[in-house]
């Protein structure tokens, strides 16, 4: 499609300040190529421009297209049997996971995704393999769903070299473990390690190969150090340094869990985030996930530094890692996005619901008391998680100059049978559109999405082929890994029972003992 | 229909114990004239017993309606115009709203409500009327409507004598605004009163027209003091000798934001959980309304009082109440309810949508942190929900002598395309179910919704009608509302900015300042 004109009742071109957005009624885009060409009103733009296609029947609400930016991408883990537990054995539980074919989950997730208007993500991959296959192998097929289903992706490799059991010594856990249980583990140990300079290897291969020569611009490739307490110094250093000479993004997690938290003031003397400000590490390339256990302190490191958050709201509830303290984050003009990380409150990556918890979770009681508007999240969920994924400039908002990623969003079930004529179009998405509101998504010029039908794959065969590949009885090696799992919980579960917390005074007040 | 036969691929009867629910798969349950007579295998039923109907092909999970047991009804707030605001100021945004026909308003909402599940509401009715309605026509339109729909209702009229615009002396609050305003105000408060005999004299003709003779015992209707400082002590206690004598139950608001708690402290040196307790007003016929600000010596009262409370998650969000301390409640053994109010996360009265925000809200950071298993929660909205809503023993669960009140929720959209086949079927639809996986929906063993169909009335006329009725311009006296609306708005949230928030200690720690 060389040219297309996308017509919306409303279109929102992007979030003005704290309280609006720009909104045109009954207007249009045109875009050519890909690019956004120019943006007005309907009769205006029909009346200039010859176009091939017009897309949008004039009911919807049209707008920039939503940006994940935070994820790792396939079946959830509850559907893999994960049910929700606190991060550090959750961890464990993953373990017992059937093993899936990296292309057919990434695509499975990449469809869930669209179909809720997420046209960019930001993929941390988490290095698992399909048998046989090589870590590249599973980078390529990763990329390649994504390439396949239209999308647009910031990947990154997450990478580790140390403290893989729990936070803290290895030999010392191993040795307090029944033998066969330690030497079951110390081989899979083994066999997950890469070298830095292995890693390394092979972020410039995926970066030589779609990360800078990508002809349509729809990859980014990224470092991911997996977090201060899984990462060594020297580690972090050699990342930070390749991602300079390489104009590189860094995206990595970080005091997700008051453990890791205190992981870092026991080792450190200070957070890890203070530890990574005093090794040099951060900067504006720098972006963090989670970020829920950020002390007063850890707020103005990051306001100074430039490095954005991304935040995870599901997912902190669902891993028991509490709240981060975004109202704080924004206030101090810290940068955040927003990320589904798996699968969001309904396990479904509705990136609508996702946004709304976030609305929601974030409102501090009091008639003064802070808490977000639509605009400012709309806001976390378009420019700032195109600034996250290294799009910025790019997408995120509704501009010519800048890529056609866009969405039209249904209002006939946000609007029945009755909405105030005086509501805000973006207050009325925010509020009550869902994922299956999306009617149609628009990724570089082309329509990934149309009337809720995804057009560049079949869905049906992949969700068809996923599940008939996991019909199938678990190989020996998938079978063995669950009593592996099982034996080791408990272990970890004792190791973090013994690590007494310290709680603190918390950010927000949202009740009262007395 | 006399009998029928309700298949399930698992019938879930009910809660075991926090860790468990009892739950036969291919199992079937037969129903005669609204009584459960039998439960058990598919197979064994099917050849016991020759029935009228059969419900649900053996694909689905079959379990007790839900019960929502805090509800006012009728287009959400945001529909009518208001958006989320602090709970104080709110409130006189909800002045400027249209009016609507109060029929078909709670028809709508009851629609909504037994489209996601839910065949019991707890409805407290805010006796806001239609133009020429007196307050008992109200009540019987909006009886019509639940009785129409075919749901169970347990209806109350809640109803005040003192603060109506703010917490504090009305004629100080007067005086201190502009005159012309406060001589407009003055003449609606005038408007709204109803004294405490014309109060209790209309509860007992809805009570011996509907409660108490109501053939199907559909029903019931409680008195409802809407909260603390909204009340004389002279008209709580009249409320509670009144249930008393009539063996109803009371229903009421209680600690749902920080300025609740505050005044009770102002005005009686204590809580005002602890005023109601000191009043001899507690007892197991009371249930409350949020508790937001429940202290440690409050949840003590509670236990000891045999006292419900009805949580609800996300109007307590919405309005910036804050988070009620659930596990505190549960753990104290204090029966918790799950109430919607009004709107709920996504503001469409799903019903496993409240459910899951409930579960992944309350989830208290570390390894051995307070947080809720699916059970509990279904606990809580189904049996809790029955006895909160005065119909204890008779719904809730699936057993031979209790009330047909059973929903079928579809497994293809939550087990595709994959779902470990070791998951609890609880799990899989507290995880992952949404409203609109409800199939069908039975009440009394009538069929109010099958296969998505609204059985009993014609859901396309109810939308129709109602959107029609709110296209008409407004009347003038509508029109005059949204202007007195925010003309007070400033004044009311100008006599909460002066009132400075004690927070205290919280019960939850999400995060941490320093």
């Amino acid at each position: 499609m060389a040219t297309s004109l996308v017509r919306g009742k409303y279109v929102v071109t992007g979030v003005v300040d704290d309280n609006a957005s720009d909104v045109t009624a009954d207007g249009a885009v045109v875009q050519r190529d890909g690019e956004i060409v120019d943006v007005g009103r309907y009769q205006d733009l029909a009346a200039r421009h010859s176009v091939d296609e017009v897309i949008g029947d004039g009911r919807q609400v049209l707008m920039p297209g939503l940006i994940n930016a935070h994820h790792h991408g396939g079946l959830t883990p509850f559907q893999m049997g994960s049910l929700d537990l606190a991060l550090e054995p959750w961890i464990v539980t993953r373990m017992a996971h059937r093993d899936v074919d990296t292309y057919l989950d990434t695509l499975y997730c990449a469809i869930q995704m669209i179909e809720s208007g997420i046209t960019t993500v930001m993929h941390n991959h988490t290095g698992r393999r399909a048998p046989g296959e090589s870590t590249m192998d599973s980078c390529t097929q990763a990329l390649k769903a994504y390439r396949d289903s239209g999308m647009r992706v910031a990947f990154s490799l997450f990478h580790r070299d140390q403290n893989q059991l729990v936070y803290g010594e290895e030999r010392d856990f191993l040795a307090a473990l029944p033998p066969e249980l330690a030497s079951k583990l110390g081989d899979r140990l083994g066999g997950l390690g890469m070298s830095t300079d292995e890693y390394l290897a092979l972020f410039v291969e995926l970066y030589e190969r779609y990360g800078r020569n990508d002809p349509q611009g729809l990859v980014r490739i990224l470092l991911s150090p997996a977090n201060v307490q899984w990462c060594s110094d020297a580690l972090l250093m050699a990342i930070k340094e390749t991602a300079g000479s390489h104009d590189a993004g860094i995206h990595l997690h970080l005091q997700e869990t008051i453990y890791q938290l205190m992981y870092g003031l026991r080792r450190f003397g200070k957070t890890p985030l203070g530890h990574l400000d005093e090794l040099g590490f951060l900067g504006p390339e720098v972006s963090f996930a989670h970020g829920v256990w950020l002390e007063e302190s850890d707020i103005d490191i990051l306001a100074a530094s430039g490095s954005l958050v991304c935040h995870n709201a599901s997912s902190n509830l669902r891993l028991k890692s509490g709240v981060a303290p975004i109202n704080k984050l924004v206030a101090s003009g810290v940068p955040v996005a927003i990320g589904i990380d798996e699968a969001g409150i309904n396990d479904d990556n509705d990136m609508l619901q996702e946004m709304r918890l976030v609305q929601k979770l974030h409102r501090e009681p009091g008639v003064d008391g802070p808490c977000l508007t639509s605009h400012q999240v709309l806001r976390m969920a378009t420019v700032n998680g195109a600034e996250a994924s290294r799009f910025g400039g790019q997408v995120g908002a509704i501009e010519p100059g800048m890529r056609a990623d866009m969405i039209l969003v249904n209002l006939d079930r946000i609007a029945e049978p009755y909405l105030d004529p005086g509501t805000d179009p973006v207050d009325a998405v925010l509020y009550r559109g869902r994922g299956l509101d999306v009617d149609t998504v628009i990724v570089n010029g082309e329509v990934v999405m149309r009337d809720r039908r995804i057009t560049m794959v079949s869905k049906d065969d992949v969700y068809a082929e996923l599940g008939a590949q996991l019909a199938r009885d678990p190989a020996p090696h998938e079978a063995a890994r669950r009593p592996l799992s099982k034996e080791l919980y408990p272990h970890v579960h004792r190791f973090y029972q013994r690590w007494p917390l310290e709680p603190g005074q918390p950010h927000y007040l949202y009740n009262r003992a007395r």
